[in-house]
Order: structure tokens, then sequence, then C-alpha cells
């Protein structure tokens, strides 16, 4: 796939290479002895059969990333935990896609500069520090005035947004690759060993849902839920024009089937750094609490490119598009949480935290109890 | 009712007398000028409608309990929360509608009182002090060696353990009565603003199945889960049996139709204290914060006496139980967590606190833009 393949012909899509893009290692979390040790822990005396009911998943997760095959398991720190928070705008939003425009990006990211969005609440609540990366906005961004010093900013800008994926790639591939490698590098530089993610940028449930379609085989209709917007009794209308826009990007980019392919043509630039940043993450064995939809589908790339970094993803939160539902069962995954928060920027994810603090809690109860 | 209602011919039931028990006066929580306000705060510029998607009911509610009329709105603290377990045993034990036999509840609290069950690990994650009241366990209780300090045991016992339901009347009305009244006391010396309710006692999800199918008019074949048991095959039909037994239960209690003659002829030792806490907690503007199936079998017996309480109860956690659903829905309630614990303890209010803490949080944090 070139930078234009709306100038291409009829199968002359190039046999798949194997393209170096410096992807780190993932060594999978499961060990068959530890999870036997598990199950006698979580067999608590006196109470019914899975007792802990969904908790028990989580401390199984925890225990698994925790513990490295021949050594002992002492139980880490959760200390210092980070969020990142990707911010890009989509071409596509030319298309009337969304019910906002590309400007609003900006604000929002202006917010979480100014430490007045939900999500630094919720950073301040539960000792998030917080790191928000110009992955592709649309706009120059530079610090507001009054800015929060808390957060910190950086510029990893690919692209001034994507191009309008109804016409040709939202990028081409070298930018899909510098993008994962970005997420990558965000993340090697972070303390701590909890990483989770979130993102800002209109347009980027529109990604999701094409991404979610192309690499999961589910039809676009069911892929696409309803952005609802601010309530002028335009949502129908909207919500069949976003549904056909969809489907003339799907059809433009039918022979983008592989993960980075589909990445690179109806992606953005904060899924790609997300995909990145979860696959650094995993490689390193940090745990990685995963946020809504658009989190979702980078996931879903990132598994694509390396299946073993599921074993690594928390998902904290579902949100109310149909689509994230259908992500996760393909993801084997059950959230954390199903608030039906529209925020984006992480805020499920922080949400959910409280909930891995105690699993944890669990997990080295039991432990010293052992 | 008398003590012994299985003597007493047709139609000799008393006619409804006002009795005086003493309950405490309630204020409700809605203010129709501050859900102006809530509106305006909580309409967030640049997202879509409802973005704070559930969080945002737990906000108003938040807002409407500590918000007094003609009072500046200033913002409670949330310090010193209080987690509050009752323990009790349950005479239709005896029929073998439970997987385990009541020796395990006084296990249960042992395990509790030592520091070493869930919720203690949950209590000393969020900050929680712990109070355990002997409601009425069969079993004589005392501190067992090795109790854990930090957490407080009162003796509240109404009785040893309550009687078998099928054959009489599971308490007489006067130890209903002082049950509620022990509940309320409990609370009133209380520090802190907020009160999480949870129960230790085996059989006490027969008495809450009951309990909703008598109050809220739902089939005891929908209102009565399966009790899941140690595995051992048998769970089909220890279930049939059970259904049989509480459907006599019913049937010789079926003139027990308020709130107050249900609980004390299908009701328990520690649902009937945990109303009175709840109705207390409400009196005093306090957050209550609701564990389970059994908890919430207590909060509809709250209901039942003083409609009020529902403003103020938050219900932290659904329970896999099918009556537990119903009973939600019938308190038109949806619980912040669905984890499919089983612990009881309380262990699903203290799972769910951090999300107050959130909501608390994010109102605090739009009152002050404001």
């Amino acid at each position: 796939m070139d930078d234009h393949p709306q100038k291409t012909s009829i199968d002359t899509r190039p046999t798949p290479v194997k393209l170096d893009i410096g992807l780190p290692a993932i060594v999978p979390a499961g060990q068959p002895q530890l999870d036997l040790q598990l199950a006698r822990w979580l067999a608590l005396d006196g109470y019914p059969r899975h007792a802990l009911g969904r908790a028990e998943e989580l401390v199984k997760q925890l225990a698994r990333i925790q513990c490295v095959e021949g050594q002992a398991f002492g139980g880490i720190s959760l200390e210092r935990p980070q969020l990142v928070v990707f911010a890009a705008d989509h071409g596509i939003v030319d298309e009337g896609v969304s019910a906002f425009g590309q400007e609003v990006s900006r604000q929002r990211v202006d917010e979480v500069l100014r430490g007045s969005a939900v999500v630094n609440t919720l950073a301040r609540l539960h000792g998030f520090e917080l790191t928000v990366v110009d992955a592709g906005l649309a706009q120059r961004l530079d610090a507001p005035t009054g800015a929060d010093e808390r957060v910190t900013l950086l510029a990893r800008k690919i692209g001034h947004g994507t191009r309008n994926m109804v016409l040709s790639p939202a990028m081409p591939l070298r930018q899909a690759i510098a993008a994962l490698q970005a997420g990558m590098d965000v993340v090697r530089h972070l303390p701590g060993r909890v990483v989770a993610l979130g993102d800002i940028g209109v347009g980027s449930t529109a990604c999701a849902s094409l991404l979610l379609s192309r690499l999961c085989g589910v039809p676009l209709a069911d892929a696409c839920g309803r952005d609802p917007g601010p309530g002028d009794g335009q949502d129908s209308l909207r919500h069949q024009r976003r549904l056909e826009k969809l489907q003339l990007a799907a059809a433009r980019h039918r022979k983008a089937v592989t993960p980075l392919e589909a990445l690179a043509a109806m992606g953005g630039f904060e899924i790609a750094m997300q995909a990145g940043a979860m696959l650094q993450a995993a490689s390193e064995r940090r745990i990685v609490l995963v946020d809504g939809f658009v989190s979702g589908a980078a996931a879903l790339v990132a598994r694509g490119l390396r299946p073993a970094v599921a074993d690594y993803l928390v998902f904290g939160h579902r949100s109310t598009e149909p689509g994230h539902r259908l992500l996760l069962i393909h993801m084997q995954a059950q959230p954390l949480l199903d608030m039906a928060l529209r925020v984006g920027q992480g805020a499920g994810a922080l949400m959910a935290w409280p909930l891995l603090l105690a699993a944890q809690a669990m997990l080295t109860g039991r432990m010293a109890q052992d």
C-alpha cells in the first residue's frame, strides 16, 4: 500500500512483506504452575465457589503479570501510576461524521492542560501523573495560559490531523510506523509499573468502528454506533449520513486487511501511538489500563501485531458505543466498569483503577496467608 | 400478629395498629432549585449530552444529600467512612436451604474479627473503620484469639439465631422492633458522614428472597436464586428443595404483608438492624452505601417504613442472585458495580466506594469552576 491507493487499479496490492518496524518482543504472562497456586488461594474456605466473582479474573491477571518464571513472587509496587492521553485530529471529520468540529479536540486538550477536565480531577484523586501527547492535532499546540504544572505536555505531532480517509488513506504507512514508535518511546521514559491510556480527538470513534469492522469481521453497521450530539433532533439523520461515509471509507480501503495496513488506512495518530504504548508497556511487563472504544481499537491493532500484548491489558470501562461491546467480546475481555462515560481522556480507566488496587491487595493478602 | 400465628384460626389477624417504634423522621433529599444548577454543572462544554454517564446520577444524588435547603453548599468531608457488618443466624437453615451450616456464619465472623477476610483487606485499602455487630448469631461470640484490634465488636444479640420460619415467624414483632432500634443506635454513635452496610449469616438470601417476593409482589421462583454450593453436583436438587421450603414459609406467613410484619415473619436480625441503620443514617443526612442482596432486602424494608430513606442509599454492587436484579429494579436503583461477588460482608459496597469519591471530586470540582 502506498500513499494514494485510490490511484491503484485492481489487485496491485503488494505481496505482504515483513516490515521491520522495531516492535518489541512480548513474553506471554501465563504460567500453568502459578494458576494452580492461584486456584488454591482463591478458593475461600466457607464461601461458595468463585466467591470473588469477576475480581478473581483480575487477581489472576495481576498475578500472571507479576510472576516471572523462575523468580520468587513478591508482589510489585503499584506506585506512581501514569496516565497518558494521546490527542489527534481526523480528516474524516470534514465529511460531517461527528457532531463536533476538529477545533473541539484542541479545546478539550486545553482543558486537560489547564487541569480543569474530568480526567484531571480523577488523576488528582487517584494519584496519577498525567502526560498529554500531541500525537497529531490539526492546530498548533502550546501550553495554554494558566497551564497546570502537574500536567506534562509532549510534542510528538506526526501530522496536522490525518487525511480524510474517504478520499485517501488516513496516513501513509511510514507515519503509522512513526506513530507506533513514538508511542513506544513515550512509555519507555515513564516511571512506574502501571500505564493508563486515554485519548482525545473528534472523529476517533469513526476510526475505531472502521478498525473493529475490518480486523474482526464485524459488519460496519454493527460496529458503528450513534454519535450522540448536542440534542438538536438531528441525531438519526447524522447517524445515517455517518454510516454512509464510513461505508465509503471501508470500500476505498478494502485491501487494507493487515493490522498495520488497516491502521494506516483507517486509523488515527492517537490510535497508532496507543497501540505502540501498549506494546512497549507489555514488553516491560507493565500493567496497561485501557480506557474506552478508541483505546480498545488500539488494543485490537496491538494484538494483531503482537498477540501476547493482551495478557497485559486491563479493560477499565465499557462505553455505550455498541461497537465497543463487540470489540470487547472479540478481545475476550470484560471491562471492570460500565458507567456509560462519554468523556474519553482515560476517565474510564482512572475510575476503574481502585478495583485494580483492590485486586492487588487481595492477591498480596492471600499470598501472605499462604 | 403474635408470637405463634400457627395457632391462630382464620382471620384473627389484628387490625393494623400504628405501633410506636420510634422511627426517625427523614427529610427527602431532592430540591428542584438544586437540580437546575446541577444540570448546568453537568453539561460539559464540547462533549456529548450526559458525557458523565451514570456518574451523573451519583453526582446528583451526592449533591442532593449534601445540600440543605436554605444553606450554602460547601461540600462535606467524606473522611472516616464506616463499615458496619451485621451478623446473625437463621433458623430456616435447619430445612437445608443453604449449602452451608449455621456454624459457618460464626467462622466467617471470626475471620473478619481476626482481620483476615476479604473485607478487612478492602477496609484497610480504602480507610474504612470496621465494626462487626453480633445481631443474633446462633453461637456465643467472643473476640477470637489474635483478634485485629482495628475491628470493633459490638454485642447486640437479639436472639441465638431466628426461629425456623417454615414452622413459626422468624422472630416476634417485639424482636423485630428491638433489632430496628439496635441498628439505629449503632449508627447514632458512629463518626463520619458515610456508612457502608454489609452482613454475614448463612441462610440470609432465603430471607431476602421471601421479603422481595412479599414486599414487591415478585413470584417467589423469580425472587429465589440458586445458592451455589461447594460444587458437589447437588446444586439443582438443592435449588428445587430450597424453593419448596421457601414456598412453605411464604404460605405460612401469607398474612404478613406490611414491611414490619414481613420483616418479623420472614426476615432476620441482621436485616432488621441494617434497615434500622439505614433509617437512622438517612435521618442524619448520612450517605448509606448498600452492599448486596441481603442489604438490599433491608433497604426494601426501610423504604417501606420511611420512603424518603431511598434518597440516601447508594447501591454499591449487583450480585449474581437473580432476585437481587429484580430488587434493584423495584428500588429504581442501578448499582455501581457488577462484579459477581459472593462474599457478603460489605465487600461490594467497599469496592464501589472509590466511585463515590470520584463523583464527590467531580461535584466539588465543577462547583469550584462555577
